[in-house]
């Protein structure tokens, strides 16, 4: 099953030519989970050949410009490339209001169903599960009410060893079953031990998505041991009071966090517009946690 | 003195990797207009290495997205790189209503006064006058209330002959006078008849915006004979049924109102993305009013 993330962009608020502010895109068995939407995403869409049409849910983490600016316009592009297809989305209470506002204005009804489920930054809340995955939010840290997300994989089924399959005749109707982990009896009576004729499955994999906040450990227990920390990194350590003040985090941070929550991998992004080369924050996070590397506009990373 | 265009945005509703929607770019001898804002504007500014800070005032023409979508961000943008000059905005009425409510939503308040003209729509009206320059605007025809707008040079002061005035000694307090179009005499009573000692200024320019408008000769009064048109051309021809029908204009038609308006210039753009190659909508276009030129983004005019 493909789980895979696309970086629409890496930059913190203001744009470059090079690096976009906020979008990531989760590919879950080729459904696609849209996180955070700044101003130009659905340019990066298109520039990275994404299919606009298989966006299913909408997730903003918060209402920073840099984070939802980009959300008017793509609906408006979906609606005028023709969607019919229902979309979800996740965020601040407010942003109903603000794109609503902005339909009105434009006497524009979109010409497909729009669902939105308002997010309550209280929490660790389950907003999404299908038969694949299930999509937790939880608060962060930051100076307006913002939230991360965890996408995860739901537990696979085991699978019947291909040998054992040539050997017994296992019904069509028992599959299911020995693959949920009971034995199989046949019609003789015989007893086969679940464990002898399946194979575990791969673990199920998870992406945690924290865009903007302070350092805080409260997030520990929802990130911990995910395969695929995404933490932003507006700042190098050396500008730790700034990122303190602007509720921000910095490369050591981010990599203590990820270090503490023993994740897998640690994603780092959101940077700071004055840095042009990002190697000296890579180096500074893997100085803490190795195993750390760069978000960079494009990027598709199978988690 | 300067009076130069800059295409910021030539496509329209739908952006494409090589054309953005629609955003203008007016610089009256230093001080820029800004007409319009799609989602992107900052990043062409950016690309076409516009001094953001200088942007004086911006023009809003009407509430479709491929209009204003990138308004609040620059507006962020600016914010965040410190402006703190006053920025004049004319739109529609609830354009204010638009940016406030994101503004309330990300807890900003802009570092810098952002003064709101609404637009009335009720016919053609001055809305800006300096000592350069005005600015009036005046109703078209679409779907939602629609301004287009004239920027016109005030007639420039006569010029005082190089060779006059080496040999006429003209005091410094008389300058103003003669340039005004005021004899000069001298100390003995000798009278310098105007026209022998001044050349006549060039001739003032005049560029007109008409954004989103189905065809209509009610905009001729306003648009007579300035020196560049610029009028929407989202068809060609033989798609006159959807330009009816979406409130658009064609070629054809954008042509024939140049040449009845006797417009020294006209540009097309707004361009559906639908046309790769425009070629033909120029040709189209040329078969009626042959000074006809094709919007490109990036393009500087010298008007």
């Amino acid at each position: 099953m493909t789980f895979s993330l696309t970086i629409l962009g890496s930059n913190s608020a203001i744009p470059t030519l090079t690096r976009n502010p906020s979008a990531h895109l989760l590919n879950v068995n080729g459904r696609l989970f849209l996180i955070d939407c700044a101003e130009g995403t659905q340019l990066q869409i298109r520039k990275f050949h994404v299919h606009f049409q298989r966006i299913q849910r909408i997730f903003i983490s918060h209402l920073h410009g840099d984070h939802f600016f980009g959300l008017i316009g793509l609906l408006n592009s979906l609606h005028l490339l023709g969607r019919k297809e229902k979309l979800h989305l996740y965020g601040p209470p407010l942003l109903k209001e603000i794109i609503n506002l902005q339909l009105e204005a434009s006497q524009t009804t979109l010409n497909f169903p729009l669902v939105f489920y308002p997010l309550s930054f209280s929490g660790y809340e389950m907003i999404y599960e299908d038969e694949k995955v299930t999509v937790h939010s939880f608060p962060l840290l930051h100076s307006v009410p913002t939230c991360g997300f965890i996408f995860r994989e739901k537990k696979l089924e085991r699978k019947i060893r291909k040998d054992v399959l040539s050997e017994v005749k296992i019904p069509v109707t028992e599959m299911q079953n020995v693959k949920r982990g009971r034995d199989y009896i046949d019609e003789e009576g015989k007893v086969f031990k679940n464990e002898d004729i399946t194979l575990d499955p791969p673990s199920p994999r998870s992406y945690a998505y924290c865009s903007d906040t302070a350092y805080t450990e409260a997030i520990l227990p929802f990130i911990r041991q995910c395969d695929l920390l995404y933490h932003e990194t507006t700042f190098m350590q050396n500008m730790a009071d700034s990122a303190k003040e602007k509720q921000h985090s910095t490369t050591i941070e981010a990599a203590t966090l990820a270090k503490k929550a023993n994740v897998k991998k640690l994603l780092i992004g959101h940077f700071s517009a004055r840095y042009d080369d990002l190697q000296p924050l890579l180096e500074e996070a893997q100085s803490v946690f190795p195993e750390t590397i760069l978000a960079e506009d494009g990027m598709t990373l199978n988690i």
